[in-house]
Order: C-alpha cells, then sequence, then structure tokens
C-alpha cells in the first residue's frame, strides 16, 4: 500500500463509513438516531456516533481484529447496533448482523460459517453464541453491563478522529446476512459497500424522501429490509428513531412524539394499528409515507389505512437479501390491469427487471417466467458457495427465484416462489394463488399450500390451516369452498388443520418443513 | 474475456449508457427530449433516443471504431447531441464534448490532445474541426445534410436492441472535458461512468427534484455543470427541453410552453430575464427551482427574482469539470453569517468539504485556505498529465485551486482562484473582493482585477473595467472611490478602461490574457 494508493483511495472511494463522517461534519450537532428501551429514550447526534464508531475501530484493533476479519452483531434496534455496524464499515471488518430469533444451532451454523472472530452481543443473547465448535472467537463484547469486556470500554480513551490508514475497496464486501432458509441450509449473503451506498441514494429518490425526513424503524435491523431503510436514513442525515420490537400501542404513541415521517410495518403491523380503539385520538399527521413489505396487503386494508392516516401513502416495497432493497415498489394508486393482484410494481431507478424463461429469453408482458434483476444493488456473492453464486447469475442477469409476469401496464405481479409451484398432473399450481382462495374461506386465519409426493399427480396439493379459536375445522366443506373457485388440480387434496406454523425469525412460513412433515401423507 | 465475466458485470455495473436502457423499459414512450432549433420543434421519447444510441454504436463500429477510442462532438444543445454521447457511453468509445465557441487553435489542440478518432458535428462546425496536423481522424459524421456521412446513415438499417457484448468498468473514462484554460494550456478532464452517474443520483437529493421534472437546458452541453443537470434529467426519466441559444423572450415563452420545473441559467441571463418588459403576462406557476451559476448574485437581485418567479427557490450551484457538478450549493434562504459574501454554500449529500493550509491540515472555521473536496464526484485524472494529476490530490484531498473559509453557519465562502489572489508588498489582495468594490462604482458594469509586476511591491493591484456606453472614464475618481472602501493595499494602483474582455467560451474572463497584455505597465 503506497500512500499514493491511500490518499487516492480516500478521495474517490465509496464506503459505507464516509456516509457517517460526512453527515458528521455537515450535520454534526442533529440527532441521528433515538432510541427506546427499557432504560427509556437515549439519543445521539451524528457527531457523537461518528466519534463512538472510530473509536470502536480503534478498540476492536487492540483486541486483535485486523480488516477483513469478521464480527457477528447480535442487538435489537437500537444505538449501540449502528455503532458497531459503522465501526465494522469504517475498519473494514465484515459485519454480521445475526438474526438473534433464528434456533440456537442456526446461529451456530451462521457463526461458524462465517468464520467468526470478534461477537458483539447483548447480554441475554451471549449464551447463544458459545459452543465447543467456535473456536476461532477471540473477542467477544458485551453490549451493556456483563462480566467481561463491554462496549463502553472498548471505546474509553480511543482517539476519536476518524479513521485514514485503510484502503476500502468500492466492492469489498460491507456485511454478510444470511438468508433465512425457507428451502435448503442458510446462505451468507455477501454485500458490497458499493450495493448498500447505491440503496441508500436511490431508495429515497423512489419514496421522494427529502433530506432531514424521520424515519421509525421496528422491524429489526438484523433484516436487509430495514438495515436498508435505516441507512438511507442516516445517508440523508434525517433522524432515525428505533424500537426494539412491535407493540401497537407504542407504535402509536411513537409515531404522534417523535413527529415519524415514514416507517415500514409488516401488513399484520399495520392492521394492528388499524384495530387500536384509540387510534383516532393520535395526531399521525405528519406521517407521509407507509411501507409494508413481506406480503401483500388486500386493497380493502390499503382504503382502511388510508382513510386512518389521511397524509400517508402507501407503497409496498420488495428485495431480497441477495438484491438490496428496494429492487421494485408498488406504488400507491399505481395504475394496475388488474383490481386485486400480488403486485410487485416497478423497479427501481437503477435497476432492470425483467421476466426470462429457462433459456434466458425475456419473455413479453403476460407470459410467466422467473423474475430477474440487473444493477448494482446485486450481492458480491454466496459466502463459500462458487457453483450458487455463479448459478443465480445465468445469461447475465440476477435470478430471484421468484415466478410472476409483467401486467400491461408495466407493473410486476408475483406469482409464487418457484420452489413453492407445485406440479400436479402435468398442470403448475401457484401455491399463493391456492392460499388466498383458502383465507377467504369462513375460519381459516392463515394458511401454507405445499406440494406432497403422490404416486399419481406426482405432487398432490395439500395444505395446512389454521383455524379461528373455538371455530370448528371441517376439512370437506373447505375443500368444497376451494372447488367452487379454483380449477380442479389446483384444489388441495387434503387439507389439514395446525395449531400453530413454523416460521423464520423474519415471520415467513417454513413450507419445507411442512413438506418434510407430511411427505407420507399419500403413502398406502 | 470469458462469457461469465461479460455475464457479472452486465448485471453488476455502473455505466452510463444502462441508465437510458432503463428508462427505455420503464418509461419507454414518454417524452425524453424536445428540441428547439431553426428547423422547429422536435421530440424523441425514451425508447426511440435508447434505439438510436445503439444504433449509432453498431454504426461507429462499422466505421472501425472500437472500445477505447475517442469521438469529439461538436453540437449545439440537441437530441443528436445526446444520441451521439449516450452511443459513446454504450459503446465504451471516450466522448469529447468540444467547445466549439474557442478559439480554432484551441479546438485543435482538444482534438490532437485526445487523439481523436471520429469527429461528429453539425456541418457548420466541420471546417473548426480540419488540420494538417490531426492524422489519427479517420471516421467524420455530419449531423444534419452533407456532402459525407449524415448521422441519419450511420443510425440506418443497423440493430437497435442493447449492446451486451463489452465490459465496462464503473471507473472507466466516460468522457473528457477540456478545461477552459483561464490560466494555463487547457487541460483534458477525465470523468468515469462513477462519477456521472452518482452525480445523477445526489444531485435531484440535493434539490428535491422528483422523477419526471422537467428541465431546461439552456447553458452548452459542452459544460460539465450543463451535462450533469442534463443527465440527471435522464436518469430522472424527466423531459429535458433543450435550446441551442440564450434569448430571453424565447426562454420565457418555452418556460411556459413547456411547464418547466426547473432551469439553470447564468446571473446575467436571470437578469436579462428580470428586465424583460413583458415578463409579467408570462405563467411560470411550475417553475420551483431555479440554479444559477459560475457567479455570484448579489442579494437584490436574488431578491427581484423571488418577486418575480413566486413559486421558485434559488440555488447557486458550484464545481468544477474536475468535480462533477454539483460538489456544493448554496440554498435559499440559508442560515449565514453575512449579508452578503461569495457564498458556495454546503457540500452535496456524496462529498466532504474542507478548507486546507499548504501542509494539508484542516482549518477551523473562519480561517482561508484551500477548498479541498473528497468523494466519488472526482475525476479519473488529467489527460496524460502525471505530475497535474498527483499534484491535485496531496493529503488525501481533491484540490480545487479555489481559497475560501468556512463560517460559523457551516457555509463555504469562496474568496478568489488561488492563481488570481495577489501578493502585493507582502499582503494578500483577493481578486474578488476589489472586483466587488469596482462593479458597485457608478458607471463600471463589467470589471476584472489582475497582478502586475511591480519593483516595489513585487506585484500591483491592477483592474479593467469596462464603462457604460456614453458614460465618462476617469482613473483617479475611480480610485478615490476604492480608497473610501478598501484597505490601502487593496486599492488599484492603476485602472485602464477596455471595451470588451478576453473571455472563455463559458463566459469566463481570462485573466492571464489580461496579466500578459499590461504585464510592463510599471515598466520605466
Amino acid at each position: 500500500m503506497t500512500p499514493l494508493a491511500l490518499e487516492t483511495n480516500l478521495i474517490e472511494r465509496i464506503a459505507l463509513g464516509d456516509l457517517l463522517r460526512r453527515r458528521s461534519r455537515d450535520t454534526a450537532n442533529k440527532t441521528a438516531m433515538v432510541s427506546y428501551s427499557e432504560h427509556g429514550r437515549s439519543t445521539v447526534t451524528y457527531k457523537e456516533l461518528n466519534q463512538l464508531s472510530n473509536q470502536l475501530v480503534r478498540g476492536l484493533r487492540e483486541q486483535g481484529m485486523v480488516q477483513g476479519d469478521s464480527l457477528a452483531l447480535l442487538a435489537t434496534n437500537s444505538i449501540e447496533f449502528f455503532a458497531v455496524l459503522f465501526a465494522c464499515y469504517k475498519g473494514g471488518f465484515i459485519a454480521i448482523p445475526i438474526n438473534f430469533l433464528q434456533a440456537v444451532t442456526d446461529i451456530h451454523y451462521n457463526l461458524s460459517k462465517a468464520n467468526v472472530k470478534a461477537v458483539v452481543c447483548e447480554p441475554r443473547f451471549a449464551p447463544l453464541t458459545v459452543d465447543d465448535s467456535l473456536t476461532n472467537i477471540s473477542i467477544r463484547v458485551s453490549i451493556g453491563d456483563s462480566e467481561g469486556l463491554t462496549l463502553a470500554q472498548l471505546a474509553a480513551g480511543q482517539d476519536s478522529h476518524d479513521i485514514d490508514d485503510i484502503i476500502i475497496h468500492d466492492r469489498d464486501t460491507a456485511h454478510i446476512i444470511f438468508s433465512s432458509g425457507t428451502t435448503s441450509k442458510p446462505k451468507g449473503v455477501e454485500t458490497s459497500h458499493l450495493s448498500m451506498y447505491m440503496a441508500s441514494l436511490s431508495n429515497p429518490l423512489s419514496f421522494g424522501f427529502n433530506k432531514y425526513d424521520s424515519q421509525l424503524a421496528v422491524l429489526p435491523t438484523f433484516h436487509c429490509a430495514s438495515l436498508s431503510i435505516c441507512i438511507m436514513t442516516l445517508q440523508l442525515g434525517g433522524k432515525l428513531v428505533l424500537l426494539p420490537q412491535f407493540e401497537p400501542l407504542n407504535v402509536a404513541r411513537v409515531l404522534e412524539a417523535e413527529q415519524i415521517q415514514s416507517t415500514a410495518l409488516l401488513p399484520v403491523m399495520w392492521q394492528a394499528l388499524l384495530a387500536l380503539p384509540n387510534l383516532k385520538q393520535f395526531d399521525f399527521s405528519q406521517l407521509t409515507t407507509g411501507l409494508y413489505g413481506m406480503a401483500p396487503m388486500p386493497a380493502s386494508s390499503r382504503r382502511q389505512l388510508k382513510a386512518a392516516f389521511k397524509n400517508c401513502r402507501f407503497h409496498l416495497v420488495s428485495g431480497q437479501s441477495e438484491f438490496t432493497p428496494f429492487s421494485c415498489t408498488f406504488y400507491d394508486d399505481s395504475d394496475t390491469e388488474f383490481d386485486d393482484a400480488n403486485y410487485w410494481g416497478v423497479p427501481s431507478m437503477i435497476t432492470d427487471q425483467a421476466i426470462l424463461d429457462e433459456q434466458g429469453n425475456e419473455l413479453p408482458p403476460g407470459q410467466q417466467g422467473e423474475i430477474c434483476w440487473r444493477g448494482p444493488l446485486v450481492m458480491n456473492r454466496y459466502l463459500d458457495d462458487v457453483d450458487a453464486s455463479r448459478k443465480i447469475r445465468e445469461h447475465g442477469w440476477h435470478h430471484t427465484g421468484d415466478l410472476g409476469f409483467i401486467d400491461n401496464c408495466g407493473q410486476l405481479v408475483f406469482v409464487d416462489r418457484k420452489k413453492d409451484m407445485i406440479k400436479s398432473g402435468g398442470e403448475n399450481v401457484a401455491s399463493v394463488k391456492v392460499e388466498q382462495v383458502l383465507l377467504s374461506a369462513p375460519s381459516v386465519v392463515q394458511v401454507a399450500v405445499f406440494g406432497v409426493p403422490h404416486a399419481r399427480w406426482s405432487e398432490a396439493v395439500c395444505a395446512a390451516v389454521q383455524i379461528a379459536p373455538g371455530q370448528p375445522f371441517n376439512e370437506a366443506d373447505i375443500i368444497q369452498y376451494c372447488k367452487a373457485r379454483l380449477a380442479g388440480f389446483e384444489v388441495p387434496k387434503r387439507i389439514v388443520s395446525v395449531e400453530t406454523f413454523p416460521v423464520t425469525a423474519t415471520g415467513k412460513i417454513q413450507k419445507s418443513t411442512l413438506k418434510s412433515q407430511y411427505e407420507a401423507l399419500f403413502d398406502e
């Protein structure tokens, strides 16, 4: 590393740590974050956050961390989460935000696969990170009081000036987020500084956000969507308000008290807000952008939301860890061909969106194929998985693994996960379509449709349903209901009743688990 | 080049040609440009512009152009200018937008220095590109009817599909703009795809532009500022309205007729609009953002403008070819320490701005030094000038060559070009400060202040002034006027009257020419 190469890198690079340094220069004393926790409300300015992250880089170096080492982070939405994250970005350590809601074996798998050297976590999560197999972990730091080294001790006495002694390349891996593993072993998704930096500029253009907008983050920041929104807010010099968990009344209070302009929630969370008996007593006049994701929202719910939050527009955002969110958006009041469909909308400004057939040919509107994207939001690669990394980039496009088509208004309609399509008697059945019909059936509150091996149909359409408390479950009635609304080959051959579903930490139903559980359903 | 490398590049790269392809996908039939010329009003959609540029790539290849070759472009603001520019971006040809208002010797210098292989120009500019020394030019294409190959012929019959057979790296040079040479031989500034792409995302965030804003471009598109605004408008999928020259009444008509939301003009142009007798008859209610650059505007003019354009906010934008515009902005209604100063404002979201002393130390607010920037908007290098490219990046910062300081509100104040500072009797005199006093003197309409060698003071402060038509010029009176308003060492020792000033094609006064012209003023 010559001095000239270092100087050139400092000038021209795209590195996530630099965005915090820039805001620390031009909006130094503005509140960067407000964090609510059991200890109350705490705040940090851009200058303070920047200085703390610089101190943490030096503290971590003193403990033996060098550029390229991995650091796992287990923390709820908090100022500390971002101080450590930016320390990683600045020091060139690879941040591994860990989903602490996962099964402990999955956590160990993440830590082992990423060859983690340092673990920084809230005391309650510390036991989840201990296993005889995790021999590479040599540094353990506790967020908050604990017997060992604490985050405060790590920072104490360290120089708070900016880090200017390492070279960071645009496409160096900034962090790794492990996929939730709905269908296979979790994969580590390597995201570059460049991808997240580009998302932090294209997302505000997509949503019409300006400098200094205030954002409430309730979805966990270890998830790519929440992370992307948070970093965008810091890029804009906005106020990021953090809540460690969703509790409808508390969210309503914070939306009002912090004069929040935008927040992203799951559809069920928006619906829980709507169900608050005292909703009308709150002043939500500042809220202008409501984002929702992970699932579609029926048109009726959208209408209710718009009546309750009068100044607010509601957009569905989509993406995946492999393609830094958000790659596409279904905007409020979009022109569409169909009244109610699983719309994903139009691509972000810096993304191409196309439907490809198996041979890599682009398909015209109306024809169903795999949803593919191109653009700088794409991941670097899957960690230590050359084959999967290559396969996902066939034909010069990033393959999402999702099936869909583009309607005559140019809007993308999602059909199903490619792996969740059921091949029954030579016909393709979209599990999502069958699920929507089942959800509209009386007493059904939650559903998952999946294929089960069958001697005659190759796969048989099956459903697991959760019935409303106190209501009876009658398989024949529900099958009859479906027959009136679906093609014969789409009607479930069997419907089973379940109390709960196997879900990933982000709330996605694990169909692979259900498939294994019921794989012998049609055995003689 | 392996197939995999090509596929990966197509997916993840940042390349300017891709932005046109993306808009051609998602806003295909929207008007991309409206061009006014002596032939009337013509328009092009995003799809048409994209297809034309693809055809031009193939036409140019057929003529022998390969990736890395240089193409000079001499054209007024027009659809053809951008069709050729994007053909270069897509084909990996290096575009050289030539300032056709330069002296013909400078044009030859540009063409020779950039080793130009193809020239595409309007017929009237063709003679400017012919010289015995320009032996590398093997392809000549005419925009409009001419004896040789025309642009229409170049495109005719070519495949209009997107170009997908070459690798373009983020930091490949996209175009070279030659500096205007106020103080030295013009330098070729190499700008990367990445820099201009980043500017196209950060500029709209700076100005609060949304998708589909309409922009009027009157400033010549061979200039970095105008080019940057135009490419941003295309990135946003907006309507770009092009005028080949500034004529106040015509600009007012187009602003109204095209419902323009934003335009960038020189301060003298805004003032010419204000002077229109029938200004109040126009409906400018759509105009919300007025940009001005190259020179400050007195507070009184800004007030007049805001009264005349009621819905419009006026921002001063700054930058330089070496740091893709806009690196900083002085926003309307900014809080400032001084009422009227040469404010350049705050840096763009993706730029650090600092004042450095000669040793590279950052200076605190109030202290004067060199204005320095960091960030991905920085140029790649000066063409074939390793020493100058290295010198401008000393101490890990891009050096602008401008002097200034940051006020107590965090706003950058421009003091003078470093090279225009006059060292007189051991004191530093800012030519800009003296010019502002002279401009306020009765009858003075234009002024340039410069240093001339002097036996006693080393340099003597001198001024060239242009006097309003019909008014007398009295050197002693003006010197007296200055004495009442400036420190003794700042008062010009001599003031000369001139009819016109030597200017660059973008309207900057060439002080180096004046200095040479008057270098013997104090000789005995």
